[in-house]
């Protein structure tokens, strides 16, 4: 206890001498979280020598003078595996990192020249950088915390498309037969809950994005506990709240709720307060490609979860987070990633498309004054770009290695600078391959606009 | 908090009641938790009909009517997968269940008719028994709550045979390179810190039992987390304490201690605070037989780890544990596991040779007014009993099948009734072999002295 008040009072006077510096990285399942925490990384490390960060003033000033990585201030989170990340793009063939699960953490020391030097020609000064990473599926908990259980069940069922609803098929027909006054049996209650959670992960491998509750999808420590064995109740849709509330604690229903509750109370609420509120800066990464790619089912359920996931950084004053949670992050970033799978002169219009999609969140974010910028960029950049000489003149193309080996020189197609329209779906105009990482050829990692990045989220710390 | 208040107090109430009773199953790795705790819910789920439970008064009057599952109270821990276990033992061919992996729980409704009716004849009472399963090798953590950093790196150091050592002999190159003075390398202790987990399992793999800190060997979530990252120091053997405690806490020595401190608070008082002092009764399960296959050194580290492990059992006055927890386990049993794998005639030395093994502990025990009841037991029965013909005579012998699905009939040897001298280690007088599961045909599993166990723990509150 003593030991944790020295440290929250050592963290507060880093803090306020802008010496110190938490950035949290989130996005939804591979948008890429992994690859640019693992290129950020390696960018910083290389600041001083080989890096490209021309975007980033105090790079290019020469005032970046490189990072170390320190002890992290949280013992109990796993350390973000760096050097594991950075040997499966070192493999032969390169490969892409392992996704991280759950939560893990990293500190950086970074070294630079403080822009307004004192007498001393040698001073340097050092920012403190704490990256946080975490699941995007965890936010999308949140408006969970304004709902009870009843509400909660009736919201799920009522959304969601065709395809989504075909995938929940099996689980609905076995949910449906369950009677909420019923006195609840433990084994049946796990099977169905095995079958929501399996429909939610295959809804996630078939590219939706909009699941919750988010740890069903991992569980870690928690497989098979109670707490992750709830599910909504399709009976509920024209049930009498009053009558409900009178059921017994035993009752499906009752039973159902009080691990809604618990969900809520152990799960969604110490994710806010232990970490969700001590981050100062956040980026959300989003793979706008991959959902371009599955159809305007999927894109509009991305779409939905944004708007779900953006909720977490509105802090207008009847939000239910500040209220809650009184978080203090001034500035975010919302980036879409795998920029390198498209030609360059397609990046404006992934920002704007990107812009697009959050056009709702944005503007209240806007309106709450939490400076936010959209872009788009690559991590790692994993292809090359090429002319290729066409009836109508040269055209670019993208050579690359896909992930089955095969070289190929393509062109993915044009991304629509605003929400597409039925016309767009029916051309089925864009095809985007995924590639695997370049051999590396030593330095710093290759890579598109991190360096904006960066500098929007750090670079005023740097003065 | 006000609902948690409220179960504490139903929980208070039902225990007055005797209704209740949480019985924790523990033993180190491969001692047949997952096994026991499987056929214990199986014969209480058969108890009315077909269960053999002739040791236990209350099933043998007819009593006990069955048991069935019930909601378990605690939401955030695992529920022990027994129909998993059943589906595996009723597999083709018969597999053992998986290993459970940290905690979890399960709750059975037992129903009974009252040994002492009252006036209405068809009265009868229920029990609600919580099943709580958890790594024996959690326990080997207490005494580490006794220690500050330097003196359990000290005391680790000086412990182990030849064998263990041999396996510590990677890890202990690296480590003893360490300055504790120097500044620590993050990367770097995570290296060493990776070769003590791995040495750890390697010696669990090699059948040793006594391994600190419990948690290396199932981290969990807490994988690639600093606060399982620290390792006892060679450097610190000729140390002087004073000018240690005077590092600065970027040094390699002040690093640890701090981990090791978290470990103490983050990781081993939470288990003994939220759990262990939750338990009514206790049974330990020793897997007797394989550390006598194994041959002296293991012999000698199993009796070592068991005397550690029984600590968190003797609550006399001046105990650690009673000072921190207040534990209240009333009735404890101690199980030499797998009986069936050797012929019936050797079931007393094997259990005079466990209460050899915890001669120490259990005058202890017997001393602090805890009653403890050490026995041999088959929680599944794999093999039947045959008699062969020999010169001398028949002689008793094993039919089962091994794990390589090799029908065989043999006999293992003789356990001895004391602890093994160095003429039995030279004749090699024991040939143990793993036999899997028999095919079920229905009813109940088969067993050995399990309803004895069972009626040692439970027995008092069926009455």
């Amino acid at each position: 206890m003593r030991q944790s008040l020295t440290r929250e009072l050592t963290n507060l006077i880093e803090r306020g001498r802008d010496r110190q510096l938490r950035l949290a990285v989130t996005g939804l399942s591979r948008s890429g979280k992994t690859a640019f925490l693992t290129s950020l990384v390696n960018q910083l490390r290389h600041a001083g020598l080989e890096a490209r960060l021309d975007l980033m003033p105090a790079a290019r000033a020469g005032r970046l003078l490189g990072a170390r990585r320190v002890s992290q201030p949280d013992l109990g989170v796993p350390r973000f595996p760096y050097d594991q990340a950075m040997a499966a793009l070192d493999g032969e063939p390169p490969r892409w990192p392992e996704p991280t699960r759950g939560i893990s953490e990293l500190r950086l020391s970074i070294r630079y020249r403080p822009a307004r030097r004192s007498l001393l020609r040698s001073e340097t000064a050092e920012l403190n950088l704490d990256l946080f990473d975490y699941p995007g599926e965890w936010l999308l908990d949140l408006p969970l915390l304004g709902h009870d259980y009843l509400s909660w069940s009736r919201s799920v069922l009522a959304g969601g498309g065709e395809q989504r609803r075909a995938l929940l098929a099996e689980w609905h027909r076995a949910a449906a037969s369950l009677d909420p006054a019923a006195e609840a049996d433990e084994a049946k209650l796990a099977d169905v809950a095995g079958l929501y959670a399996h429909s939610l992960q295959a809804a996630r491998e078939a590219g939706f994005a909009n699941l919750q509750p988010g740890r069903f999808l991992l569980p870690g420590d928690l497989e098979g506990a109670p707490v992750l064995q709830f599910f909504p109740l399709p009976a509920l849709e024209g049930a009498d709240e009053a009558t409900l509330a009178k059921l017994p604690p035993e009752s499906v229903y009752a039973t159902l709720a009080a691990r809604f509750r618990h969900y809520q109370q152990h799960i969604v609420r110490p994710f806010y307060r232990d970490h969700f509120r001590r981050f100062d800066r956040q980026i959300v990464l989003v793979d706008v490609l991959g959902a371009l790619n599955a159809g305007p089912e999927r894109f509009e359920d991305l779409s939905q979860a944004l708007a779900t996931l953006m909720q977490s950084f509105d802090y207008g004053k009847r939000s239910l987070l500040s209220r809650l949670f009184a978080p203090r992050i001034d500035k975010l970033a919302i980036a879409a990633t795998k920029a390198d799978h498209v030609t360059p002169e397609q990046h404006a219009n992934l920002t704007a498309l990107l812009e697009a999609l959050l056009a709702e969140p944005l503007q209240d974010l806007r309106y709450a004054n939490v400076p936010v910028k959209a872009l788009s960029l690559a991590a790692i950049r994993a292809t090359e770009v090429r002319e290729v000489s066409q009836k109508g003149g040269p055209m670019p193309a993208l050579r690359g290695t896909t992930l089955d080996a095969e070289e190929v020189l393509v062109f993915p197609g044009e991304v629509p600078a605003r929400l597409p329209e039925a016309v767009f779906w029916r051309r089925q105009g864009f095809d985007f391959r995924a590639f695997r990482p370049a051999p590396r050829e030593g330095g710093a990692l290759p890579h598109i606009r991190l360096d904006a990045a960066l500098d929007w989220l750090i670079g005023d710390k740097l003065q």
